[in-house]
């Protein structure tokens, strides 16, 4: 496990994204670094008012703490008080021509570090006693040694003495005028990047992403899905982290060529308006349902980095129903439905 | 204690309040009355594009369930699990005219049933039994009445016998552009209302304002305050309904002043831009804090009428900051601030 080579992939990660974006708006991404009180920080890439991007935000971030919060624990309850370590890139890019669909990625490693007094710290106990010369003492730690040993080779006690980490991720469309072809891209795309660890992650992953990313009082999926992995671990450390730059390289892949199709699609003021209505889902799923935005408003995050995420403009409007037959009716019946794209 | 009465008087309350709001925008409400699934229902009022609402919602609410979902149940945790009932009426008003502030209003009253199998429905078993014709069960019956009386005489167990009831509500103010007056007047109306009851009250739900509508991974108040209370009993019945009336039948005093003041103050559309960016503030606290926001949604409640909250049209832009010495500046300055506005 080596936290500084996953840092290291991610930071570049996030400087290949922007200047991909860069060239393809035209404008240049302000670039915004801070430090966190707690310990870490991160750096925050911006452009707003672009020529393509009405927003878009591409963060890195590498926070630590001493006590995890519980909204990161759900699946690893032991983790919760342990001092940890969160890094990421995360993006989200709000175009403003509404043919292009919003798009949201991210790309995470996660470790709990294993308490002090578990089985790493207490290894080094009988050097430092004999360090201090005595015999008795070597001989008392490695009795304490042994005891701890025998504690921790059972079930809960042993998985609390180590660290704990895994990655996660994943990417997600979310069009507003959608087009079928765009949506299987998407998805061949995250299926390549994903069929050379195993032919079951892609379905695996999507049916997480769909899961994830629906919101339960609109009885309504974000958008048309896409990949979504948590807790991943069960290919070890280094497959794991290929898997993560798997999914990582092939985002520009995935979303640059759906972008360049339909950003010069004239549109009306009418197609902007419907944008910014269902946008406001797009708000709706983030304050409501997300982890990854609730885990760093209790962790104390960093608030404009955080709700990068949010939409430039957004509208509410009572009990709308788009026309039937229309190109507003389309999406809701034909992309904002559970499907298989790629079938 | 008497839910029909509570009933009546939320519905004329709504009634009351439609009219006067109708009177000063000069376009009338849609009138949308639903029923809920699982028990209930409601009639969400709602003018959307006014000459002087750009979108206000009342709301009036009644909804039944079988099993107490945990958002409602943090200071009665015993309620839990309890069939229970939610009358209310809740309104938040956006206007136009970033001059006039946006204001909440909510009043509602809660009844955890006691659970079957309580003293209540214990007590008329033996009843039951002697319409059955044999003495032995009413005597079987007297028995378990008595036994069921022993258990429920101490503590936790007696309580959890008793319908739990209790009054909430309040109102705030969130201008965009804060005039002292306006806070005085809005505050002064507030403590008039209460003052009768006890002068203890305003300055404690002062207080728990203060504390509930504010962001805090923005270290912000939502605005400027006003009162809010909830789990209210403490006075029985009869006078606890007093004072949910008082500070309901206050509200039309408490704000349409304010309105009248503010409502044909010229503009720019620099200021509607503050106003969309300050809304978003609106939208985080109701979607990350706000208690009757969740606890809506956790409860399968209806969508479109717990989101008739949300601004009309909001922007979000990253860090953002008003320039020194402005009519921004001094919002943060001046309003957004733990301030004393009758002392």
């Amino acid at each position: 496990m080596d936290t500084q080579t996953v840092l290291h992939y991610l930071q570049n990660l996030q400087s290949k994204i922007v200047e991909a974006l860069e060239l393809v708006d035209g404008k240049t991404f302000l670039h915004d670094s801070w430090n966190r009180n707690e310990g870490g920080g991160g750096t925050s890439c911006l452009l707003e008012g672009g020529n393509v991007f009405e927003r878009a935000g591409v963060g890195f971030s590498h926070v630590l703490g001493n006590k995890l919060p519980p909204a990161a624990t759900v699946a690893h309850p032991e983790a919760a008080g342990r001092s940890w370590e969160a890094l990421g890139v995360s993006l989200v890019l709000h175009p403003r021509n509404p043919y292009i669909p919003t798009v949201h990625m991210n790309i995470r490693f996660f470790v709990a570090k294993a308490p002090a007094g578990s089985e790493n710290d207490i290894a080094s106990l009988p050097l430092q006693a004999s360090q201090g010369g005595e015999l008795e003492n070597a001989q008392t730690a490695q009795k304490v040694r042994q005891a701890f040993a025998n504690e921790t080779n059972n079930g809960a006690a042993a998985k609390a003495a180590e660290d704990i980490w895994w990655f996660g991720g994943g990417m997600d469309l979310t069009p507003y005028y959608g087009f079928e072809e765009d949506c299987v891209h998407f998805h061949r795309t995250n299926k390549t990047a994903l069929d050379p660890f195993s032919p079951a992650y892609y379905p695996k992953f999507k049916k997480q992403c769909d899961e994830y990313f629906y919101l339960k009082h609109r009885k309504e999926p974000r958008g048309i899905g896409g990949i979504f992995f948590d807790d991943f671990n069960e290919l070890g450390f280094e497959r794991s982290f290929e898997l993560q730059r798997a999914v990582g390289d092939s985002f520009l892949n995935a979303y640059l060529p759906i972008l360049q199709r339909r950003k010069d699609t004239p549109y009306t003021e009418l197609k902007r308006d419907f944008q910014a209505y269902r946008r406001g889902r797009y708000v709706e799923f983030n304050l409501v349902y997300d982890r990854g935005t609730l885990f760093g408003l209790q962790s104390n995050g960093r608030t404009e980095s955080i709700l990068m995420s949010m939409p430039p403009i957004v509208k509410w409007r009572y009990d709308w129903k788009p026309e039937a037959g229309s190109a507003e009716a389309k999406l809701y019946s034909d992309f904002l439905i559970d499907k298989d794209w790629l079938a």
